[in-house]
């Protein structure tokens, strides 16, 4: 029998894990199963004993998923096999009511759609989550100066609450894009072998809208068998969210390289042979489940030219690589949850690294307060005289400044030491904060 | 010096080249200077002599864009180059205001975003119009039959205004969702080297909205330098378009097949050679283009951790990514649209097609017919016993069911007739016809 | 628990799923441990007792891989945990010999290696096989003539052989890649924390060799703990060869058309409701297997870049795609393999479609055997003309050709049929076969 | 016209652009068309004097590339427009033995594989280049000890040698891999419209060794045409090498980053506003166009699956993707051979790294030194014990050690200072450095 994969557990979480596991799956299909004979019910097609009756069965913990599993191997799906089981278990005046007028893609892709509805409900609320502790730690150290960096070298003064600002902006994104998806273009199927509902005479269009309010789907506006569109935007939706994670998870890991400092896991812990290391265990995993999102993206995009009813390949391409990219973006939300609700900020590390270029990094400061007295291209060149001084002296730029008679000339010692301060030349970063925590507090999150 | 790809006007169309190009780049970076300029002297921070004077110049036409290109290599940016160009053009008293607190980060992505907006109108157009002419096929052709096929075998009749309505449907949500993407995500980027506006004072927060209002991008929350959701959202919706008009592309060149022969493209041709052919030209540049949008979108995705303020190589690696995918799938889009617009159908072949089988495709209408006076399993035991007949003999199922005896006890000849004719079971095929028409005619495009 | 994928079994088989899961990697893993103090044995830094009492314990049996697996979470690394349990179940006295040295990557690492050993024994035997039944096609079908096509519309006469030649050589080409990467880059890894085996002193670098040996790997240059070519190099071969596999899918699947009626599977079956259907679920099975394989092959290569001497989360991002990439080719190379020893060739449909075009497909053999007398430009244009009048009369271009009289001047009766007889225009079609089946029997496969 | 991209210089050389461009195509095309004439003279097909008009003509100059490349849309090939060109060029008597019995795809399949012929030649030689800079280094810095990191971590020391070392065997593989490729993977392509050689009669195949003599490509077992094997193992081999130079990269900007500051790029520069910073311009290039590889790969994977005897639509969408893949890879490689001729190594700065976690890092080796004495487990929790009395008093673990009684009772003071010195714990760090040297002298390069 199929074993799980050893790393499995590193790249869900129990929770995606059993709502994208083979139990779930089946769960979905017969959900799908006794929803349509409810649907049915009501529209006159099943008589309501039958609908009954095929609820009653409609429980993956009467089914063998295992022998399911390794039966849909000869049909090329899971459906034939669950349809005969189902079929089997029900009362026999019930058995013709069975999936009805429906074809195997119906059930898997409204099941799908289920599935992915599940585990958006973790994801979007793991994103919340998320949200909510950048929020704090914006707040928190919205006057916590950090050194910028640009090309991973020290550029300009920003804060420590600005960069966590940029990432409650992101989180609320990725999380406002992952509900209209959920809310707007998770879809039941239903169309039949040719997407016409032949079995259902010219009335089945009306068991669509019936079956989705059965299940809390969308309707569609026709069968989408092959319009991969709503697949498609899910992965989208999934690829941008991971992006966002992964892009959080790699801050963390430079910021708490050993020569930075400045972040820590709650988590990270050494090793006895390596006593020093605080291993940034969470954002490796985040970036290890972020890296494989990529890939799974553009297979399920590869898989959208399906040939006319039913491709021939393409459509089953998508199982599981849909499965595993919600289950790894589910890890990646929680886990980065978790690292944010437990992360360390090392102010005083922030400190020391604005000092280490001495003070170099408030050149563009510099040359802003000499611009008024000796005009842009001579302020700059002056400045940049004294960062060069500064290097070759291993003294700092304040000094260079303080010492050099024509900075003198025009600024005091109080001017001079204002214009290399860090934390008075931080632009609109407070602002910034502000802007993202106001903004964080209207979404709507559910 | 660079030449652009032998292959590019297949990918690509004059105006989406046009929009893409050198020179639009160029045009786009100066169209954030100018705005840049206008934006601060509506916040006072510029005199407005200097924005007229910045805005006179900034015209591509007076810019060297070769140069400009060449010149980017050695800062990995084409904005330094640029800004010295620009600063030398303006009258010096100018000078100071040009790209004033911005940086190179600012002017790529801004323009970026300008570059997808024009993109953008042509794609939601030439969707707009390929969707109206799929709304044409589908109301011609609401009772043209045809054989659907599932797994590339024939399956059960529709219609083939039921599979142009299907195109349709997807057509109008790829148009929606980049429609979407354009109105609200494409956002004015303005930050300074570190995100903060440092040089702009604390008030430099307001210079962002007076940048958007100049631009007709929207204002973001905070900067998003290093979030690079926008363009993730962009990529993916690019992504599910050239999905859908992959698809589209797909069932056109099998329908065209020498044995198929129900739809052929306006402008195919035969060679001398091979004077039969009737090559599906533009079907094949449509999946072509599409092929290359996964990788593309991929590409896009893998480039979102970005470290801290500025990333080192990643931020980069996306443009000629997102240039190349806004140029395939305006091609792809314009190329559909008259390829739609050209088909050429044939209801004539449809019809023999349909006769391939002798009439077992009606085995599953001929069974619903027995199910009242047979029961389920025994009207369709009986059904797949004169099958066989039917193939053994050569004859078709209607000849077979009409000459069975325990058939001709239930059914009367105009009942198996009735019962084995495809237009006579097309279930709801007309009706998601209508309703593919009646959401298209109440969607919005502009 | 994690539960396998409910569509496991279809991108698997018994022998892949085997070699791939939970227990295999913990067997992988035990292998190395194993190997190393026997190597270091050898070598005289681990008595001879020791690594025999570890090698009595490193049998996946005696541990739990399911806790092992749950236990990585917290260190991102299956490796902790294992070596402390088979820390735990050796003899006190071999404790201090257990991993001696090695960190975690030297492990996963080899365990990688190791089960890629392992399934790319089967992949190479499954081609094999695969290649064995294209040469039997190919030798039983060297003059049955077949239609080609060309961008889906028929083109000039082929053989089914000719056909089955091409598929023949590809797979052999793929075959011996696989062997290549097997035999050459599967290599031993061990260097330690830093890739300096520090913790064995100088003549560290011999137990190297000596693992290697042990195991049957290659023994690398240096460590290549962030030098990740040859898992590159393995994704690359994987992706080959899926490609191959993928195309042969194809062809069957346009070939097993109902209108085009040239091949059927042995397994394909009909349901009962559409008895007409002969679904190439093998064909299927191996498309959509095959669609896979890119996404995980660029996942893969995105992870190549990884920082210093450990990554912080491309290396961990490996471990299921490459578990994945290896599971899914192997089952479509076996699902190959099992369609091609049952594929089923109807050459008389092979001849009805040749016919399908009333001869025009044998235009330019006419233009040949006219090009003597008439000249090049005059003998097309005037077959040209006749195919023509074949399509606007429904009949044939032989028919046409013999009627008329500037032919007729020419070109005798039997020249005629001569010329437009598809059985003696096939070039070089049958020396194609015999150079295949001639190179084929040349390779060696082990 | 199309215009190139503005980034273009940017993921390019000048050598490559002009090997990969509009006019290398064109001149690639009529390469095959001049060998072709040739190919057919030596095989008595074609007069001499045609042979040699057609040569006199197939030169790129003689022909307007970008009408071409205009044309090509019509018919979705290029070489419609090129042999019409080339016809109307040569001498009457010459025409019609130009382009005989080819198809498009024999020419442009058989132009790439001169175009990879052409661009692999400078890869090769870029990372043959590369290779000796870090034989260079790998020489110079055998004894420049340099912390190793894991997870961002400082682990152990190593040596910036061994780095080097690490480097080099990479390189060298990679440039193995491409001449592997190159010298015997690239192959003409030669097979009519069917693949038979139909219009060469039976002895056609014999042509196919001619022209491959006469190109010097390898001559195939039978035409690939719709085996896309030996694309794919090129963009294989093109995406190890990305990933080889992409890790360099990565490592150099780490290594160049402000707070580390061990290496810096030899071109690197600041700006006048930021003069502290050292921007890693050329790594930066690298990664960008590193990071464009996996997706490109992924695209020409996804396109091997082609139908029957040409495909519609995935063959022509290989012709862009495998131009910039070449392109790019170009890039990086010389943008890398660059960066480490240029490399600037600051040894006082690794040293001073390997300080900062007062000794910490040296654990292992303390450990180590007092295992004999005190067994395993106890010597590792009494040093686990002093690294944390060393970080709680700002101390080091050689202070603790010294002073610590339950040591000095086993090692003398020298014992605890040789314990701890870097330089001392190295394992086989050199002699892997003197592996790799060997190695890589061993290589050829061609």
């Amino acid at each position: 029998m199929t074993e799980p994969s050893l790393f499995a557990p590193m790249s869900s979480t129990p929770e995606a894990a059993e709502r994208t596991g083979r139990r779930a799956w089946v769960q979905a299909m017969l959900d799908f199963e006794r929803a349509l004979a409810a649907a049915q019910s009501s529209a006159g097609i099943v008589p309501a004993e039958a609908a009954a009756e095929i609820a009653r069965c409609c429980r993956a913990e009467l089914f063998d998923a295992d022998s399911i599993a390794e039966r849909a191997v000869s049909s090329a799906t899971p459906v034939i096999a669950l349809v005969r089981d189902l079929t089997g278990a029900v009362d026999p005046a019930a058995r013709p009511h069975v999936h009805r007028g429906a074809t195997s893609q119906d059930v898997v892709d409204t099941a799908a759609m289920l599935i992915a509805r599940s585990v958006l409900d973790l994801v979007v609320a793991d994103l919340a989550a998320a949200a909510r502790e950048c929020a704090r730690l914006a707040e928190q150290h919205r006057d916590t100066v950090l050194i910028g960096r640009s090309l991973l070298q020290q550029a300009l003064p920003t804060t420590f609450g600005c960069r966590a600002a940029g990432w409650l902006t992101a989180l609320d994104d990725a999380a406002t894009g992952l509900r209209r998806v959920r809310d707007q273009r998770l879809a039941v199927q239903l169309g039949g072998p040719a997407g016409t509902l032949s079995a259902l005479g010219a009335g089945g269009a009306r068991v669509v809208g019936l079956l989705a309010a059965e299940l809390g789907l969308a309707e569609p506006v026709v069968p989408w068998h092959t319009d991969r569109s709503r697949v498609a935007e899910l992965a989208g939706a999934l690829g941008s969210a991971a992006g966002v994670l992964g892009k959080i998870a790699l801050d963390v890991e430079l910021h708490a390289q050993t020569e930075v400092g400045e972040l820590t896991e709650g988590r990270s812990g050494g090793s006895s042979a390596m006593p020093h290391k605080q291993n940034p265990v969470s954002a490796v995993l985040v970036t290890a489940a972020s890296k494989r999102v990529p890939g799974l993206v553009a297979t399920l995009l590869s898989a959208m030219p399906q040939e006319y009813e039913r491709a021939a390949g393409a459509w089953q391409s998508e199982w599981e690589p849909l499965t595993e990219l919600l289950r790894v973006v589910a890890a990646a939300a929680a886990t980065t949850r978790d690292l944010l609700a437990g992360l360390r900020v090392h102010p005083e590390r922030m400190a020391a690294n604005l000092e280490l270029t001495g003070g170099l990094v408030m050149a563009e400061a510099a040359a802003g307060a000499l611009m008024g007295a000796l005009g842009r291209t001579e302020a700059q060149d002056l400045v940049a005289e004294l960062c060069r001084c500064a290097v070759r002296r291993g003294t700092t730029l304040r000094a260079e400044l303080l010492r050099d008679s024509r900075v003198r000339a025009v600024l005091s010692e109080q001017d001079v030491v204002a214009a290399t301060e860090p934390a008075d030349h931080l632009g609109s970063a407070r602002e910034f904060v502000d802007r993202a925590l106001s903004a964080h507090s209207g979404r709507e999150y559910a």
